[in-house]
């Protein structure tokens, strides 16, 4: 049976990205694909790299007829996306990608993200799309809220540390660093290669940055108590990965057994050997996260350091694992594909 | 039926390529994997991208037993290759990536590679492996010899135009740029990120890159005629795509024309319409090949401009692409992958 | 003696190079930078890198007294220079970096840039900024006009040839490739990093780049007859540098024996040992020009390729050479600067 | 007076490095360039950037006539070094940018070397070469051992911090990212460009980098007792730069504070503003270093980064600022030059 897809959002790196993973996925086609601004293209103008692909002309939103459609992925700005989901049938499956329904606090919302939320009951019954600690929850939900892509890669390491009570709860740091397409397709000043290339810097430092609201809303529920990590993201002249390095105060032996206990049965998240360091290279282009630990010269001190690509295991990647439990399907359909290097 | 497929050469990045390929190929499987310098490694050593891959550990070529691989690409270095492929059973069939049977006169061979051939019998029965120009030679051959790189740009570029007569025969210029992993995983200061990067230069410049023999060989049998073309590479910073400026004196609507024809009914080449222009970016790391053409503003000049990925199309993917006809099978199988961008 | 210097357009990157090579510039002083849609800031807060000079903060250009001021830069988009320029005080030297002053013919300027030009009078003075080839005109100007980066890497190939009669007028192909800050500091898609990086393409092919009307300007003149080139630019994954290689028709040792006699006393512009090849990394952050000549295997043909830095020596470098002459200084002063490599 | 220079090890990166910045010195002449692999090659041969400058050709160490040499560089590799500079004239100023002089403590220098050091008497004289902490013993000094880069950029966020007691000595992390020319012009797989460009990985994690050796000499020195810190380096897509993100315990104001009140004389470490972050960018090419500090949302928690040019600031420009302190020149003297950006 093949399930018709509904892309919104079309003309962003996410759904672009989503394009390519479902053009070799075995059961979804894709039906109708919406980018209000570029309404009237064909893909092969919005993204010639997709030329290939017979698929149709992108729309409007609301030229798409949803009766047709099995699930919808919606990879829209932040704010636009809960007015456009509030809206849409309540029967369709979706998978979010943007911060919109990450949170379950309507407070914690506000504070973050500056404004009341607009669709509170579709936030009520939003199940956060971190697939490998989520996964019965997604499995039968009709909204799925992707997480952030640092946010990902954050909990990827220290998830299961927290759950194992291996670490001291009051001492996390993650360092973090990512490639520019996180930021998205936007015209800004500070995206332009001539302002990127060959240099790296901070920014959002000090506990500012967005995706700390996932942090603290996850780590927290897990632990029992209130979790707050210090997360400093740095800006890297690639366009694809994210690196997470993390300084934890445990046992790393400790940190090691849990995390490959916790990770050894995932199809997509891979322990290295003890001592081996993920690069962002490995895992380009693919949905695979690798983690490596190390112990530090300082005893009872452990450093975790997570890779994985922000454009597919971080959101677009993620969001299709999500639509494959969402639809029955094998969770790893389409997203097989070996990493590209170089 | 699931086709064993042994990959001799698999430390290096077109050994990788094929790997990363097969990874997804519905009805082949890898038998054995070699690589003299490194036997005894895994590939998660080697190549940590691969790591989630069940595959067997490196080998040297003579610990591997041909007698259960059905076909066996060769990915070593030049002249290393024709002295293994020469040893191999008379049985077996062969997807060779050096340039050790890209030529068919063995006086050529000789100029150009400075040295007699050492497997004139294996010359003689070798195909020309530009899939598209000899599919019926590739089906039934035993050896096909893959193309050079840059050599299969510029003959996506001319080989109608010349086929159909359409532009000057003396008096064709190809300017090449060309991504560094063509230049292999060799240790040579001029592949150094430091020297690479944020730059660009011509090299081989008036007429001795070797690749030019491809380009004599092919265009001159085509047009029943002696032809010389001029090609400068230059080396890009960037790890694949290679993007070949083409300058012919004809009329451009009959070379739009002639690409157009020839390429109507091929899976993986694409004529974009007219006055569009071909990007590196919207290729990689796929088996696509896009051709843009567009008139200058001198009467009777046209530019065609053809790019494709180096690792892919220009050796790996060829390389799968006849493998899959010299078995028999569905020549886009495991070869459909979407470019990634960004 | 101190010469007051103003520059107007100061936060755009030929307005930063400016001030990068002035700090270090021994008889020149900044007195004023303009920036209207950041007037108000200072260097630091537009330019970091910048922040260790002490330079007044950017004003509006109305704000500027200009009858302290010796000389002006203007480092403004096209169309607003012409508006600016025909406003300042006539007894002030102005080197202007922009496309308004460049051509001498109006109906030329009218069918490149598609508008009647709004300072007419300005245009009819002002000097062609080549300063090789214009030198004695640029040290009496009043107003001289910077070129084009493009434009000037295809003359300092061509012009001694075209001079010395050693090529063939009618087949003469330049083929450019350019790293991205000639595109500027503006909010385009196609200028972003993940757009750009790790690929390259052709733009404005087929004769539409309006540096070609500076091309067929300067060496019509040179010839005294018509002379019609192709150009091709191609952008480049990196921010600085030009590579342009020039395919000719003549003897490669006349077209070598011209270009070193040109330059033979030029202290920027560098002519290689016949057969060797430029690189753009090698003249980064430089006013120096790299030219090298190497002969076909076909015979008459030589290819001719010169790099330079297009923010330099392609733009503010060449400005400052400029002012220095203008101003009666030593042309070089504040120009000796060693490329930056790696 | 002019000041008679030699440079041995004049064809790696931090020779070339030298060159360039001692090209425009006022009072500093080249007098003999050394690199025994290269000796008899022109510098236009081994570095085509610094062509366009009448240098003596490159010769074996042991050609050098020191007698008229007032100050050498020695920028070769570790253990040649010390095998070479014990062998100098008693005479010659030395400043030395390789590690071999850098530890006080011969038995520390055994502990991370890897064996005895072989000049004792050269290691008991050498002055620790970080300018602005050590200048009055530059001034007198006959040897100086520059600092590694790495130990640089850490030392500048650390110094003051530890010298005004206001942060926790027992939690401090460095995390570092940095620039691929740190790891010089060797011939080694993993300094390939296909192998590094586009993505990021850490290295030496735990506690292995040879960098960690200055950081416990000079911080446990500087509070008089043993002072350990964790230290993770990334390597960077990037040619230049490194930025060092410290984590420490303190309050953020008293930090600011103390590193503002440091720096507040010093003409190449700069401040900045409270919350604001420097970027690798914005010092490259140059010999400043740029200090931020920002609060984390834990209270008592701040977040310091430096950024500085390993090639520059990180050992030839500050080696080059220590030789002007030993020769009695200004101390800023060929190092005001300003940033290349972009």
């Amino acid at each position: 049976m093949t399930h018709k897809i509904a892309i919104l959002g079309a003309s962003g790196y996410t759904g672009a990205e989503l394009v390519r993973l479902i053009a070799t996925h075995p059961t979804m086609e894709i039906a109708a694909l919406a980018a209000n601004s570029k309404a009237g293209l064909s893909i092969a103008q919005v993204f010639p790299h997709l030329r290939h692909l017979s698929l149709p002309d992108l729309v409007k939103i609301d030229e798409i007829d949803f009766s047709g459609i099995d699930l919808c992925f919606c990879a829209l700005p932040h704010a636009t996306s809960q007015a456009v989901i509030r809206e849409l049938p309540n029967s369709l499956k979706i998978v979010d990608l943007s911060a919109d329904f990450r949170l379950r606090d309507t407070e914690e919302y506000a504070r973050w993200y500056g404004g009341q939320h607009d669709a509170l009951d579709c936030q009520a019954e939003a199940v956060y799309g971190l697939t490998e600690f989520y996964r019965d929850e997604i499995r039968s939900a009709r909204l799925v809220a992707g997480t952030g892509c640092n946010a990902a890669t954050g909990q990827y390491a220290l998830r299961p540390l927290i759950e194992d009570g291996v670490i001291d709860l009051d001492d996390i740091i993650i360092d973090l660093k990512t490639g520019v397409s996180g930021a998205g397709r936007s015209l800004k000043e500070n995206l332009l290669h001539a302002e990127l290339s060959e240099g790296a810097h901070a920014y959002a430092v000090g506990g500012t940055h967005r995706h700390l609201a996932e942090f603290d809303q996850e780590f927290s529920k897990i632990a029992g108590r209130e979790v707050k990590v210090q997360f400093t993201p740095h800006l890297l002249p690639a366009n694809r990965g994210i690196v997470a390095t993390v300084y934890v105060k445990g046992s790393p032996d400790a940190v090691h057994a849990s995390l490959s206990a916790a990770y050894a049965a995932e199809p997509f998240v891979e322990v290295l050997p003890f001592g081996e360091q993920p690069s962002t290279r490995h895992i380009r282009g693919s949905n695979f996260c690798h983690i490596g630990v190390s112990g530090d010269r300082i005893e009872g001190r452990a450093i975790v350091i997570a890779a994985l690509d922000n454009l597919t295991k971080g959101s677009s990647g993620q969001a299709l694992q999500n639509a494959n439990l969402m639809l029955g399907e094998d969770e790893t359909a389409g997203l097989m594909l070996a990493p590209i290097f170089p």
